[in-house]
């Protein structure tokens, strides 16, 4: 979980509000900017290397898509919002990789952050990345916090002129890339899922002190999950309720989505409540199992090794040890204790 | 369980929102549809091999109603999409069968999707069936993932001419519909609630492991029914908000009873956290008893032991040994100690 | 509990819902319509044998109360609303003993149906019993499970003109009925309360599983208290935003105390959790003092006797056991184990 | 808890609305009327021994206030009734002390009803006693249940004419009366908070079952608590939301301090569920002590013993015995068994 | 925790709601009062000893910033609300630091009390600190519990001309002030997050009662910074909808941070029950781990035990005795019931 809560948030505390400062892992690569531009009828697509070389398309009719992958680098995030006018906390906010996913209106131009997740293969952890776009008609600047994303098909699309994306605006676009996200919000959901059904099995097998860590392990990916999900529902709603009717549709059906997974996750985390339930009684059953082995065992020879020390006393007149039969009569007896204690542990069913 | 979670909701990620995929479990029988249409005078059912061959109803003044079972033929169902002009968005919720219950209204239609639940006579376990309307005054075209359903007494009344049918349009048809959901809805809740009984009245007899996991299983089942009912809430409301008022009363009355078996869930699941409650401290009560046992037979037996022991030494100078009656003080002294055990143990209640 | 849950309500499905069905448990008595006629001036009660004789008086000025005690004779049901011109699903819920309790209004009267709480007085179950209301300001008709209720007070009111009865409208009369209603659940909350007194009383006497049970089953009663209790907050609240100023005042005030008990059942519950706290800890204080006792004997005799097992070897040449005082000294050397080892627990504070 | 839980609410059953009936405890005592009239330029305050004689002070220009301290007495609360104009359903919850706080208003007067809390120093529960007023421009009318109260402070105040409160009106007086019984209620969450430091303290130096007991009688009292002041948020903010705005800020004062008692009760019942963390925590560590020490001198003790049984035994040819060293070789070995047993335990972190 | 607790809340009961009194940790020091005069040309700096000296200041069109650190001085408080017409029960509120967070607004003013929260470095305990604030365009005056603040940085911007500020109104002064507010918060939540994983470790490394201690202390933290943190949610709100758009943006900017600090302070919640789970649940792996080594030894040795006093008897005819090779066969036979045991043991898995 380090890997989610590491960064700072707080190393900005005194430095005033309008100051642009990176808040998030140390990042030392360089900044990617790659550009689309496309309409109906032309498609163009190039890597920039000075913002400003943004300028020529945006003025167009065009929808001009700027992928920003990098959010570490103040000058560029400046110089972004110099080029657009950009609001100070908009900005602020982009460079904030801890920042709470959330929609904001403004006058030329739609505010979005958001976290997308990822399950680790190897460890299972999740993994959050920030994802924020500018969103107007005609352009969507889109900042990434590392280079590679899952946004191919979409581009792809926009090469081959495939599905409808080329003929609509950028608030289209913006749903495409949204549409992504929430898919990949529910392939984690889903590891999430198929991890509590694994656990579920195991625990069922042998439950050692390594399943309660998993079973941890899946409560702290939970809450991950629903930190980066639930706040997703409102700025969603939000949107489809701003947008005219056309487009209001798409972004109505990403909120049903996202209500959806925000519901199964309600649900996971009642299964991993049964999980630890689960793990617990099993504990409980097995220590009753030692404790009734326990008990029988002191019950059946305790007794019988008094009787035995009994006739190991070495008092000068003891009856019974001069009795010819007095061992075998003794064993007997003791013989007879013991089926007494097992009718007794039968009718008590521990055995 | 696993037949409910398996189907792997993100098999369409990054293939974009416009294309249609099934979502569901693997299904490969031929899709089977089937027509009746009527009105007031007059009633025809047939089997229809080719979407194209429901134009000629669909005009009439009449009501028509089109089942179709199974929703993994994207052919079919695209030709439904194209024959009654149904947005794309509403045919990919369609042919998902992990959807979310929901009911939305569109200018020519009102479409509805939701669960119908049933109880696996065998396993006790809750089914999960994907069902979905679209509903306008002149037609009603319903989606299931399988074939066989248990809206045999609705066919039987429209081609009988019993109760009103006939005379109302497709709303009151889909009314129909959800009454029968609605109705299988409280069937899988009292089988819960017998289940709930059943299982408690086996801890009060004789708890065992195998009782824990039947506790899991009906909180599962719970989970799961909660999931498909409690969406179709708000979406019944909102319905019966919609609609005129003659019809909106019948769709009110279903509210009614979807909230009572929402609220009965809340109860069950109240009864459920009873049977864990009762179910370990069970399990605790007998731990107590198996220790007092353990603890009562080592507090007696050990110092007897301890005793006999003492007389058992070889020490060459031990006057009791050699006490004429020393064996008989001896044994009437550890008489004693038990009495006086018991004693103890009767005042602490432990007997 | 098996008296509240066991009316099957889902033998209705498949039967379409404009049938009227009796649901609840099966009665065969004949049902009893008993019919009250008031105004300022003058009073009338008889005995009703077919509801069509009911006809005369509710067209007259004065206030008519009927009441039918009996709701599994559909005949009966059928003809009240032939007479009176109540809609189908209204006829449908009053034969349903397992409504939710709930108010609508339709354009000549107001429909109420709730539950009665008794609390028996041997099993101190909960028995719930069915009460609907159609009220309109010439007539009250209401619908019990059985004969014999506690409304007698009204009738004597009626009958000797006592308060303000016989100069208001049936909006009174059902307030009058409500009120004997609401002054019965606060008779069961009380009854649950001193129940649960008694409970923690006993607990902090002596526990047993009884106890336990016991427990458990106040949790039960009270779930179903709430179960009848809790949708009747809405319901009132209903009608006193829809009735006028001066009859308001009345429904508001019945409001206020409904809202006090349904506050007084979340008190009884949380006391309820304390019980079971109380409960689980009086275990584990008993558990571990037995433990403290199994302990003790355990380690101070454990040595003790290997101290004399070492002096019961049959060595050739074991020096201490020729020793002329070696007996006293190994004695003497015990007692200071003895002695140290209640220092130990005395200082651990186990004594 | 007896004396909160006493009175039978239930007692009036079937009296019928309008009949006044005391319902609390028992109480005979004469009731007592005191009467403060003032205004800007005179005070003048007095015994009462009829109600009929206020009549002369309420129709003058001053504030008449009205002390009357016992319900119990139906003709003295139906002469005010009559005197006043009060409205039947609020002389009734007048006499009820286990009326629900609640505020409503009327056309000239507006009805307050509420709890006052009292830590009883010696035994630390929690006693109630009911307070109602009746407040206009012109007079306020106090009831209480019992003799003795605290609001001495503004009687001096009135007399001295010290603050503001003999130029302003009656709803100021009730303002100053409420503000007493809110400071009251914070020391009484003031005492509640200090009870739950000092079991805190004792759990932590030495928890017995006593200290259980007091857990739950904490609790208890928070319940209590939270059941008097809850209701007063909504009651005290309708006030300031009808008044105008001048004495509004005070009630708006007076709203801000029982939001934060409120809060503070949420934060206390966290720190007793704490609490009984921490004493369950307790008792598993000091349980798992004990098992320790069972299982180190058993773990110890156990094969010793079993090596010197051995060595007892009386077989005829057992060649160790004739060693001579034997004896020092077994105790020798012996001596290893338990520093082997030692190291182990160390290693265990047992020791 | 009493460092927050300990001020007597309640010692104003019965004084009176317009006299001023001091409610907190006793203070004796001098009160400071430090002005800070600017517009967007001119910045002046200088201590104040006598509130009448602020006059000057406060009619200029500059915006004046009046810091005053102690709030224990009924004089100085009152001689500011005289100076600026505050109303009394906001000087009241500025006097008791066990206000809660709050902002009203006045005619002439708007008025915010809020806590300062800070972890001690060395015990780690959160400190709280009253600021309260009263804002206007053309001043803030600023009231502090102690000297010693953390807004050198606003000073520092004043002075230099930095930023926007000296451009300007008291409104946005105020905001920078909240925003190192808030960013106190972040600090505070990430130190309890760093402590919540410390614990964690430690754990999982070696859990002491101490650590139970060391989680309840967490707990208690957590509940203190929800009690300081939760109702600004609100507060920043209102502000944000109360402030005109330009200045509002800033505002909306903290509600957004707040929100997701009080977001996280739910995550860490649910953390922190996690760890008591974990503390639990290795107490109960290792209670587990104690009860089968006990078994396993009682188990083995005792049936051992047996045997070998069985043949410690000194009966005069036991055949086995007189046996060449009883001895050995003893002694293999006991070698084969230890097998025996191990065996089994490894079948249960408790080896």
């Amino acid at each position: 979980m380090t890997a989610i809560h590491n960064p700072q948030r707080s190393k900005k505390a005194g430095l005033g509000p309008d100051s642009l400062v990176y808040v998030g892992k140390k990042n030392t690569s360089e900044v990617q900017i790659q550009l689309i531009d496309y309409n109906a009828d032309y498609e163009r697509s190039e890597k920039i290397h000075h913002v400003e070389d943004c300028a020529a398309f945006c003025d167009s009719k065009s929808v001009t898509w700027i992928d920003i992958a990098g959010i570490h680098d103040s000058k560029v995030i400046e110089a972004i919002g110099n080029q657009f006018h950009i609001h100070p906390l908009v900005l602020e906010d982009i460079m904030n990789s801890t920042s709470r996913p959330k929609v904001e209106f403004f006058d030329d131009y739609m505010f979005i952050t958001m976290k997308m997740l990822e399950t680790d293969a190897t460890t299972g952890e999740v993994q959050k990345e920030q994802l924020s776009l500018i969103v107007s008609a005609g352009f969507v600047i889109m900042f990434q916090e590392q280079t590679g994303d899952d946004f191919d098909p979409i581009r792809e699309r926009i090469k081959t002129a495939k599905g409808k994306v080329r003929n609509k605006d950028g608030y289209y676009l913006a749903y495409l890339i949204l549409d992504i996200v929430v898919d990949k919000y529910i392939a984690t959901n889903e590891s999430l899922l198929s991890q509590i059904e694994e656990v579920e099995a195991i625990i069922l097998k042998q439950a050692t002190e390594q399943t309660l860590h998993r079973i941890l392990g899946l409560r702290k990916d939970l809450i991950d999950i629903k930190h980066g999900i639930d706040p997703m529902k409102e700025a969603i709603n939000t949107i489809s309720l701003e947008m005219d009717t056309e487009i209001s549709k798409y972004y109505r059906d990403l909120y049903d989505h996202i209500i959806y997974e925000s519901e199964n996750l309600s649900m996971y985390r009642e299964m991993i409540v049964n999980l630890m339930d689960l793990y617990h009684s099993t504990l409980s059953v097995k220590m009753n199992q030692v404790m009734k082995v326990l008990t029988i065992m002191t019950t059946i020879f305790v007794p019988l090794t008094f009787i035995v020390g009994v006739y190991g006393m070495n008092f000068d007149y003891m009856p019974e040890l001069h009795e010819p039969n007095g061992y075998f009569f003794v064993m007997g007896g003791m013989a007879l204790v013991v089926i007494g204690m097992l009718f007794y542990f039968r009718k008590k069913r521990w055995l």
